[in-house]
């Protein structure tokens, strides 16, 4: 099955655009071991979301046995939730290709994050996996996004909107996505009119503060679908103590719920 | 000791600016297992290389097992020759700070290449790593390069300029290099010219058709050193036989002559 249809058979019978990222932090965590945390995270919580998004980083930091601890995630993930792996990887050819193996085949995520800076043969060998979604980084969530993603080319269009454009265009697989930030509500606004029908990964909202309403808004595509709205600590810790799965679930839930409200309100604004 | 001056002791030591590429490929290599292969290139080439440079796809796509052999690997190089870790690593805040703990605590290399889509703190959480070095990517070696890298902003300067500018700006604590391929020497010298102290990693040469002399006259610092030329492939597949290791070794040695002959015409030339 395609990424896309799995996505949207998820979002719909969980009435969900809420995607959780699974980045275990020690510092932040209860204390149970990082395996057991993401099960009991993902039994809490696997029918109110549309997506559950690993980032790599997190395991890498924990060496070998994090990696183990990783692939053990992914399989844990009930087989209709679609697992991107947050991997923002870019590399030149066989290199790019031997990254695609790693995620697509090694771990067996759905959809991946790539970064554009080298290009369009850094991301064909992500794409040609036609049942995989690929996520370009786009407007990123961070202060430092505005150093080099809003210059301004001579033809007056910041570098993130040629990313849009050019995503636009290699798309003919019908598998790309790009990653937009809540954090910056206006840009998104612009990237969604550019890419109406692309899925788009919006993370920023909770600990980085993006503006909920705002990213259910302008996040959405015109049949109030396509947005995957991602919260990690936020509701990875909302306790710290034993009921921590519970308290995921609830903050999760709220958090659910909050967006159909938006989307309510947007299909009444319409 | 910092990452720059193992570089330059090894470097004179070594009389050497090649760096190989530990990028094991299973369809390339001869059938031998990966870590021994790596260790029989490295024993009969320590002596002629500045460095070594394992790409982190190569191994990831081996799952498990993969990262095993990187560390073993990485563990085997003689203590005074640097490694670079290519991970062309690129996100935000903590994340970051996990990929920066992954490759210079849990991995343990003297360096990382990372991504600067992402702006300066995705860079930050490396280079506070004050004794290792960050190669920052400039202008790569792959066409798509030009798909962005390429883009002029409204002052007429192309991305990839202002990636150089940047990185001397963030450079404060003087461990910033940058990675510039050898297949587009006329930004290669324009990038020297822009920061005439930073170390450049210079893939590029070899299998994917960089000009060698090229590469080192525009490359080098006004010492002929800090150019850090990198081949993979040419190098560790110069024979898919027993003698493989032998073979890597001449092909090293040839070309480290040549560098070495090209830095002697450039002193004539002066």
């Amino acid at each position: 099955m395609k990424f896309i249809d799995k996505l949207l058979n998820i979002s719909r019978k969980n009435k969900s655009l809420l995607c959780i990222g699974l980045d275990p932090d020690l510092d932040l965590m209860p204390d149970v071991d990082i395996l057991a945390f993401n099960k009991a995270i993902i039994d809490s919580t696997y029918d109110l979301v549309c997506a559950y998004k690993p980032n790599l980083a997190f395991y890498e930091a924990l060496g070998n046995k994090g990696l183990t601890v990783l692939q053990e995630t992914i399989e844990y993930v009930p087989a209709d939730v679609p697992v991107i792996g947050d991997a923002k990887r870019g590399d030149i050819g066989n290199t790019a290709k031997a990254y695609a193996k790693a995620l697509f085949s090694t771990f067996g995520v759905d959809a991946a994050t790539v970064s554009p800076y080298l290009g369009c043969d850094s991301i064909e060998p992500f794409i040609i996996y036609q049942d995989k979604g690929v996520f370009i980084l786009c407007r990123t969530s961070n202060r430092g996004a505005l150093d080099f993603q809003d210059l301004r080319s001579n033809d007056g269009l910041p570098l993130y909107e040629k990313v849009a454009r050019k995503a636009r265009e290699w798309n003919i697989y019908g598998n790309i996505g790009l990653v937009v930030g809540a954090t910056y509500p206006e840009e998104l606004k612009g990237i969604r009119s550019i890419c109406p029908e692309m899925p788009l990964l919006i993370p920023g909202i909770g600990a980085q503060g993006g503006d909920l309403a705002l990213a259910v808004g302008y996040g959405v595509d015109s049949q109030g679908e396509k947005a995957i709205i991602n919260v990690s600590r936020k509701i990875l810790y909302a306790s710290k103590e034993k009921d921590f799965a519970q308290a995921a679930r609830n903050t999760a839930e709220k958090i659910r719920n909050q967006i159909n409200s938006y989307l309510v309100s947007l299909q009444k604004a319409e």
